[in-house]
């Protein structure tokens, strides 16, 4: 029996019952509950070589990055993801039965995570590298969605988590910050909101693009990952360099009235970065202020939708 | 540019305005006004060299093709399409800008016709071949959703069109039955439905399994394309065995109460071919009755969740 023809019969043994699904995988579509609101949806297709590769990931780590870049969409939305479907295009070489099991199960790990239902897919093989295809519906709480355009001058930016140097192995393992913003959103009015898969400075200007305005950061306040200090004593960059410029970090930048700003103050989430201007993005240190550069890994800055 | 790159900005200029679309492409989900009941959802992963291969399809038929199938398999539980995403895994070499472009036209094409935005998505490049990777939202009406277990022994059997030979083109080009199923579905109880993505036969079978009964077919009602009738004459197989067994019709295959099945009669769309039995696939002509095998395209019929 070829591995994809066993996945298939293994994938349908171990499909859970869930509440919300009324009819789940092997039918030509799942059914859901209505959702309470409004229904989001993303995708993003994973490819080994660009999002992966797979003698430095397990097919674990790679189900496991494919759902939560996908979970992490849904909560740069202030969204409650509902459920997902996956597509799958297994190379016919050099990827065994248990391989491929283990990638699902890392899908199904992260979706379990946040109580996501897996409710369909498709399965195929060919004489290629590995696809993994990832689409997941969310709802929308009282507060969202939280669009990129929503920024206003004068507005308090922040950063949920430390940032930089993703690459040296934390990009295989984001962590879908949906807990995180949902408490945030019950603490204070939350104007716009992005997930920096593409680097802090990177996804900030997409939020400028789409709002029309301006920023500035105080070089101190922006939270460096010990990795990002690790990866500049091997790349001669400043650790501050990559805590902005480099990608696949999945915390969020979301905005705030400055007014509600106070509100976020000791919250271990809401780590303050900057203020939004009219016009710009600017660097402020303690010898003055400088114009910033979108940095940003130049592949996702381009291929993301 | 890139291609890839140019394809982005280009597709980002011809978002239409949809009022069911809050959000469309360019944020990190794109937002759903709510479904009006429950939502369905859908995915197929088109691949070159399986699904299709460039110098026999052009790119407008692939992206028809990719879009098309996965309509059908929301026509196949009776529901209205409401969205669509789109992920791209352009090959880096041998895809021109006008390529991917025309690619796009044909997705969008087929999602216009059936009054059906594309909301979002993600587009990437690499060092392989193309991948088309589609998931569709929709939504049901009162009386369905069309699941594969809802036949009953005593059904009549109906099938929306003729079967065979699609591998001639036709699968390129494949009609999702969305509304011919609506109009069915309003003018007689629908049990169980599927569409013919592996096989007339295979796929009658997925409904067998579904609903733990059986099948009997008449020969001479089962309406045979002109396209099997010419790739009989190529293959040596008889045109019966190529509408039986030939995959990617398409067409819907549904059951209905055989004390309704009187009101489809002259229904261009609803041709009867059988009657749901307590066991077993058999195919009935002037000789007798015959054990029928539910042949179909073996690549699909494995692959397909």
């Amino acid at each position: 029996m070829s591995p994809e023809f066993d996945f298939i019969r293994w994938l349908r043994a171990r499909t859970a019952r869930n509440p919300t699904v009324l009819v789940g995988p092997g039918d030509d579509c799942a059914v859901l509950a209505p959702a309470r609101s409004r229904v989001l949806i993303t995708t993003d297709i994973l490819t080994e070589g660009t999002d992966f590769t797979r003698d430095l990931a397990s097919p674990r780590e790679i189900g496991r990055k494919a759902m939560a870049v996908n979970l992490s969409d849904i909560a740069a939305m202030g969204g409650r993801a509902t459920a997902a479907v996956v597509g799958l295009v297994i190379p016919q070489m050099g990827m065994s039965g248990d391989g491929i099991r283990e990638l699902y199960l890392g899908l199904e790990e992260v979706a379990g995570e946040f109580g996501v239902p897996i409710v369909g897919g498709d399965t195929n093989s060919w004489n290629g590298a590995l696809v993994v295809s990832v689409t997941v519906l969310g709802e929308t709480g009282d507060c969202g969605p939280f669009v990129r355009s929503g920024a206003k001058v004068g507005d308090a930016i922040f950063v949920t988590g430390p940032c930089g140097g993703s690459i040296l192995g934390r990009h295989l393992n984001p962590r879908p910050r949906l807990k995180e913003i949902a408490h945030l959103a019950a603490v204070a009015t939350i104007t716009s909101c992005i997930d920096v898969s593409d680097g802090l400075s990177a996804d900030l200007m997409h939020i400028l693009d789409a709002s029309g305005c301006g920023a500035i950061l105080d070089a101190d306040a922006v939270p460096v990952h010990p990795d990002a200090v690790r990866l500049s004593q091997q790349s001669g960059k400043t650790p501050l360099h990559h805590a902005l410029a480099d990608g696949e970090d999945f915390e969020l930048i979301f905005t705030a009235p400055i007014a509600e700003a106070a509100r976020l103050l000791g919250e271990p989430h809401a780590l303050r970065i900057g203020t939004i201007v009219e016009t710009g993005l600017w660097l402020r240190d303690s010898t003055g202020v400088f114009p910033l550069e979108a940095m940003g890994w130049v592949h996702t800055f381009a291929a993301r939708e």
